[in-house]
C-alpha cells in the first residue's frame, strides 16, 4: 500500500510569476501533473497534494486528475511542517509514504519503482533518492556506508572541503514507513536559522535509512526559475526526440523541433526543422512534416506532407498535401489524396477524397464531397452577422475563382459555379450557376488615375 | 574629464565585405554604435571616431549619434599612428583618454566604469583592460606584479612556453592620462616587422601602468570575421535571454529565439520558438508570442496572442488575437479584444475595439470602428493607379465575403455590405448595400471542360 | 588505375526503415551518392556498388550516376564475402582497389586523395584509413610502428586495458593492390563467432600494410541509426556554414539555418534565422533572406529580399522584394525591382520589371509585362476543370481588387480592369474593362441577422 504526498504549497518566488510554481507548463503539462504522472505506475492508493500558495488555483488546475486529495498547509513553515499536515488524513494508514517535491518533473517512473522496491525489500524506515551530480554545488550531500545505509546528510554550506568531494546529493524524494514517520514527525523543531521544520531532520530518528541513486542524474532536476524551466524542457525534448530517432523517425536539425511526449510517430516519417508536434497528435509512416509547422491534437495519415502550416484538432487521411500556409483551424476531416493549398483556412469542415482547395479560400461549416475542385478565392459566407450556417457541395463539383457560397446553401453533384459568382440559392446536380455581370470594354480609356 | 577615442579606420579584411568592419550589424546596431553605447554611462566630454577606410560611409552611418567628432587616419599605419592623429584635436585637453577598438561590441558599461575608476583612483599613467582567457592562444599576454602593475606585454608569438601559461591577455581597451600620453606618442617608431606604429609601445615610457581584469572574459571578444560575428551575437543573445528569464518571462526553446537588447518584456509572457523581437518593441504581461513570428518596433498589450505573424511598427491593445499568417505592415493601431486572422494584411489602419478581420483581407489606409466584422476576402481598393485614398467604416458595420470597398469611401454605422459587392459610393447608417448580379442557373449543364 | 568498390549490401537494421540504409538522405543526397561523390576527384576507372538488401531499389536510386556497376551479394556473409563477389568483374584489372563503406558520407575528397597517394607512393599491399578518436570505444584499434606500418588490428572487445589507450581506430576505408588482394581473398574463413568473412583478416597475409590518419576524425563517422544521421547532418552543416561565413556571408543564429552543400552564396548577403537553402540555389550579393524561408533550386539576384516565403525552381532578378508569405511554386521568372507580396502564389509565370503583385493573388500560367500592377485579390482562372490556359497582361496594365481573369485571355498595354470584374474576353490597349453591377443601397435596413 503506497500513499503519495506531493509538496505543492510554495510560491516559487524566483519564477517571478502570478502562477504558483507547480502550475507552470513544461511541454504541455504542468510540473505537478508531471510529478503525479511519474508515480502512476506504482499505483498509489492515496494521492495527496499539499497546497498552500494560491491553493484554489492549484486545485482547479488538477480537477481532471481523479482522486487527488488536497491538504492545505496554511503557513509555509518548511517541508517537515508540510508533511505534518497529512497526519490527520493518513490516520490509520499502514504502508509506504512516497514524498515528492512538486517541482521535480523529470523523474522517470522506473526510478520511483526502483526506489520503492529497495525501500520495501529492505524494510527500510526511510529511503532517500540520491544522485551523483557532476556539479553538486548548493546541494545537501548524502554520506552512506558500503551498503547504502545513510550516515548523515550535510548541507552544502556546512560541508568541509573533504565532504564537498562527495557528489552524492539528496534529490528531495523519499519513501517512508508511514507508521514510523508519523511517530517522529511531531517531534520536529524549528530551532534553526530559517525557523523552519525540516523533513530531513527525521532521518536521525529513523532506522534503517537507505539511499538509492537515480541512474540518470538529470531526473532529479528541480525547477526554481525560468532558466531551469527551459533547461528541463531541453532535457525532456532530448529524451523524446532520441526515442523517436531510435524508433526510425528522421529528424532534420532536431534542436529546432519540439515534440510533446504525448505524440506518436511512425517509422520513416521525416520531421523537418522548426516543426512543433503537440498534444494528442499521431502521424503515420512515410510523412514529411515541416519545415515551420505546428500540429496539435491531430491525426495524419501515411504519405501525407505538411509544409509551413498550422493544423489543429484535425484528421487527415493518407496521401494528402497540406500547405504551404494552410490553417486547419479545428474539427476538420480531410480524405485521401487531397490538396489543401496556399492561404487556405478550413474550419469545422469535412473534405472528401481527391478534393482540392488549392488557393486563397476560407471554407467553414462545410461538407465537401469527393473530387470537388474549389477555385482560388472561393469563400463560404457562413456567418450572417448573427448565426453560422452550413454549406454542402456534392461530388465532382467545381467553383470558379473568387466565387462566394452564401450559407445555408447546397450544391449538388457536378455543379459548376462560374468565376466571380455569388451563390445564394441551392443548385441541383449537373447545373451551371452564374451570378455576375457581362464584360463591358471602354476603349481609348488610358489610365489617368481616377478609376473606381 | 574623459575623452573617448574609438579606432574605426580599418577595413576588416577577413569580413570579406564591402562594408567597413565597424559598420556590420550585431543585433540591430553596428559594432561601433555598440562601442559608443558601452561608454555612454561614463559620460565622456569628447567622443572621437578615428576613421579611414570608407571614412565617409562610417560618418554617414553615425550621423544620428550626437557630438561625435571624426578624425581621419588617411593611411592605416597602426594603432599608435591612429592615436597620433588626435593630438591636434585634443590640444589642451586635460584628463583621461579612453581608447577602444571599434570591434569590441560586447563590453559592458560596468566594465569600463570599473576600469576608469581604477585608473583615476590610482592616478595611473595608463590602465589596460585585461581578461583571463580559457584559451589565450594568439593574444598578447600581460604580466603584472601582485598590485596589478604591468611589467611587460608579450605578443603570443614571442612568448616562452612558461609565459604561455599566463592566460591574462590584453583586451585592446586602455585609459591614458592624456597629458602624459601626448608627450610620448610622437616618439613611437615603426621599426618592426609590420612597419606599424604600435600603441602598446608607449607603455614602457609611462608609469605607473596598471591592468584591470574584466569580470567576464567574453566581453573582450573582438570581431574579425563573420564566424566571430555570429559567436558575438550568440553571447549577446544569451545575456538578453537569461535576463528576461530571470525577470519572469518563459522562453520555449530559447536557442531558436532572438531578442534585441532594446526590447522590453513583461512577466508571465510566453515566447514560443522561432520568434524574433526587434527594435523598440514592448510586450505586456500574459501574452503568448509565436511560434514563428517577427515583431519589430511594436507595442503589444497584455493577454494578446501572436501566432506565425509579422508585426511591424504597430500598436496592439490588450486581449487581441493575431494570426496565423497576419501581416501588420506598419502604422497600425488595433484596439482591445480584436481578432486579426489568417492571411490578413493591414497597412496604415486603425481598428476599433472588438473588431474582427478574420480571413483573406487587405485593409489599407482605413479607419475601422468598434465591433466591425470584415468578411473573408474583403479588400479596400485604396490605390487608383496614382494615389492612395482612405476608407472609413463605422461601428457595428459588416462587409460580406469578397466585397471590395473602392476608396475614398465612407460606410456609416451598422452598414451591411452584401457578399461580392463592389462599393464605390458612400453609404449612410443602417443601410444594406448590394452591388452584384442575380443568380442564374442553367440545369443539365454537366462540366465538359469549357466553362469560362 | 583505381577501382572503387562501395559496400552497399546491408539493410542497416538500426535505421528501423523500409529504405536500405545507404539510400537515406543526408542534406539532399543519399549516403551512397555522397560516398561516390567523395571519390570523384580521384577519377576511378571503375565504380562498383556491391548491393544486396533491396538491391533493385538501390540500383534505381543510383540510375543518374553514370557508369556505376552493380555486383550482387546475395547473402550478407561479411565484408570479406562482399569483396569476394567482385573477383569475377575485376578479372584482369591491375591497380588499386579502394574499398569504402556505403555509410561513410563525410569523407573529404582530400582525405581519399592523401590515402591513395600514400598507398601508391609506398607501393603498399594495403593502406588503411585511420583516425584518432577522442572516444574510440567500440572501434577496432590499429597498432602501428613509427613508420605507420600496421602491426595488428584488435577489436575493441578483445583489447587489453593498455591497448584501449590507443585511440587510433580503423575507419573502414582501404586501398588494396588488387592483384595481391585477389590472391588472398579466397582464403578467408568464416570460422568465428559471427560466422562471417571479415575483410580485415586479409591484412595478416599482405605486406606491407600501412595506416593513414584522416586529419579530421569526424570524417570517418559511419551512420547506423537516425541519431547518427542527425549528427552527421550537423557536422556537414557546420562545414558548409563555416565556409560561407569565412567567404563573407552573414548568418544570424546559424544553428537554425540549413544550407545544402550544392548552394552558392555571394558576399555581403545576410541569411536570417530559420532559413533553408536547398539544391541548385544561387544567391547574389547584398540579399537578405529570411527569417523563415525555404529556397530550392532557385536563382536570386543581388539586393533582393525574401521574408517568410517559399521559393521553388524560380529565378528572381535584382532588387526585388518577396514576402512575407509568398509562394513561388515553380517555373517562375521575376524581373528587376518587383514586389511580390503577401499571400501571393505564382506558378509557371513570367513577371516583367517593376511589376507589383502585392496581396492575395494567385497567378498561374501567365505572362506579365513591365510595370503591371496586380490588385489585391486578383486571380487568374487558369483551369476550366479539364485544361490549363494562359493569360497575358501587357506593360503598364492594372487590375482592380478581387478581379478575375478567365484564361485563355489577353490584356493589352495600359489596360485598366475595374475592381470586382470578371474578364472573359481579350482587351486591347488603353481600355477600361468593367464587369460588375451597380451599387444599390437600401436605407433603414439594420442588420437583423438574415442578410445573404
Amino acid at each position: 500500500m503506497v500513499a503519495v504526498a506531493i509538496l505543492a504549497a510554495g510560491r516559487g518566488t524566483r519564477m517571478k510569476s502570478n502562477l504558483p510554481k507547480v502550475l507552470h507548463s513544461l511541454g504541455g503539462r504542468s510540473l505537478i501533473e508531471r510529478v503525479f504522472q511519474s508515480c502512476q505506475s506504482i499505483n498509489p492508493s492515496r494521492r495527496i497534494a499539499i497546497v498552500g500558495y494560491e491553493a484554489q488555483q492549484v486545485k482547479n488546475a488538477l480537477q481532471s486528475l481523479q482522486d487527488v486529495e488536497f491538504v492545505e498547509q496554511a503557513q509555509q513553515l518548511g517541508t517537515g511542517h508540510a508533511i505534518q499536515q497529512i497526519i490527520p488524513p493518513l490516520e490509520g494508514f499502514r504502508g509506504t509514504l512516497l514524498v515528492l517535491n512538486g517541482d521535480l518533473p523529470l523523474l522517470r517512473p522506473s526510478t520511483l519503482e526502483k526506489m520503492l522496491s529497495v525501500h520495501e525489500t529492505h524494510r527500510n524506515a526511510a529511503t532517500i533518492l540520491t544522485a551523483q551530480l557532476p556539479n553538486p554545488q548548493g546541494y545537501g550531500r548524502v554520506f552512506c556506508d558500503g551498503n547504502n545505509l545513510v550516515g548523515q546528510i550535510v548541507e552544502d554550506r556546512d560541508c568541509t572541503d573533504a565532504q564537498r568531494h562527495n557528489h552524492r546529493i539528496n534529490a528531495g524524494a523519499y519513501c517512508f514507513d508511514w507508521q514510523k514517520l508519523a511517530k517522529v514527525l511531531p517531534q520536529l523543531s524549528a530551532d534553526n536559522d530559517q525557523k523552519e521544520y525540516y523533513l530531513t531532520d527525521v532521518f536521525s530518528s529513523l532506522h534503517p535509512v537507505m539511499a538509492v541513486d537515480a541512474d540518470d542524474y538529470q531526473e532529479i532536476m528541480g525547477i526554481n526559475d525560468r532558466a531551469q524551466l527551459a533547461t528541463a524542457y531541453e532535457i525532456l525534448q532530448t529524451r523524446v526526440k532520441d526515442a523517436w530517432m531510435t524508433a526510425g523517425v528522421t529528424l532534420i536539425n532536431p534542436d529546432s523541433i519540439t515534440i510533446d511526449d504525448t505524440v506518436e510517430l511512425a517509422t520513416d516519417t521525416i520531421i523537418e526543422p522548426q516543426t512543433h508536434l503537440r498534444g494528442n497528435t499521431k502521424i503515420a509512416s512515410g510523412c514529411r512534416i515541416g519545415p515551420g509547422s505546428l500540429i496539435e491534437n491531430s491525426q495524419i495519415g501515411h504519405q501525407t506532407t505538411v509544409l509551413y502550416s498550422v493544423v489543429l484538432n484535425s484528421s487527415i487521411a493518407a496521401g494528402t498535401q497540406i500547405g504551404p500556409y494552410t490553417h486547419l483551424r479545428g474539427n476538420i476531416q480531410v480524405g485521401e489524396a487531397c490538396r489543401i493549398g496556399n492561404f487556405v483556412e478550413l474550419k469545422n469542415t469535412t473534405v472528401g477524397d481527391g478534393t482540392k482547395i488549392s488557393h486563397l479560400s476560407y471554407i467553414g461549416d462545410t461538407t465537401l464531397g469527393d473530387r470537388v475542385n474549389i477555385g482560388a478565392g472561393t469563400i463560404t459566407a457562413n456567418y450572417d452577422g448573427v448565426n453560422k450556417h452550413p454549406t454542402h457541395i456534392g461530388n465532382g463539383s467545381k467553383t470558379g475563382a473568387n466565387s462566394v457560397l452564401v450559407a445555408p446553401v447546397t450544391l449538388g453533384e457536378s455543379v459548376n459555379v462560374a468565376a466571380g459568382s455569388v451563390v445564394t440559392e441551392d443548385v441541383g446536380d449537373d447545373a451551371l450557376v452564374i451570378a455576375r455581370s457581362r464584360q463591358v470594354v471602354k476603349p481609348g480609356w488610358r489610365l489617368k488615375g481616377v478609376v473606381k
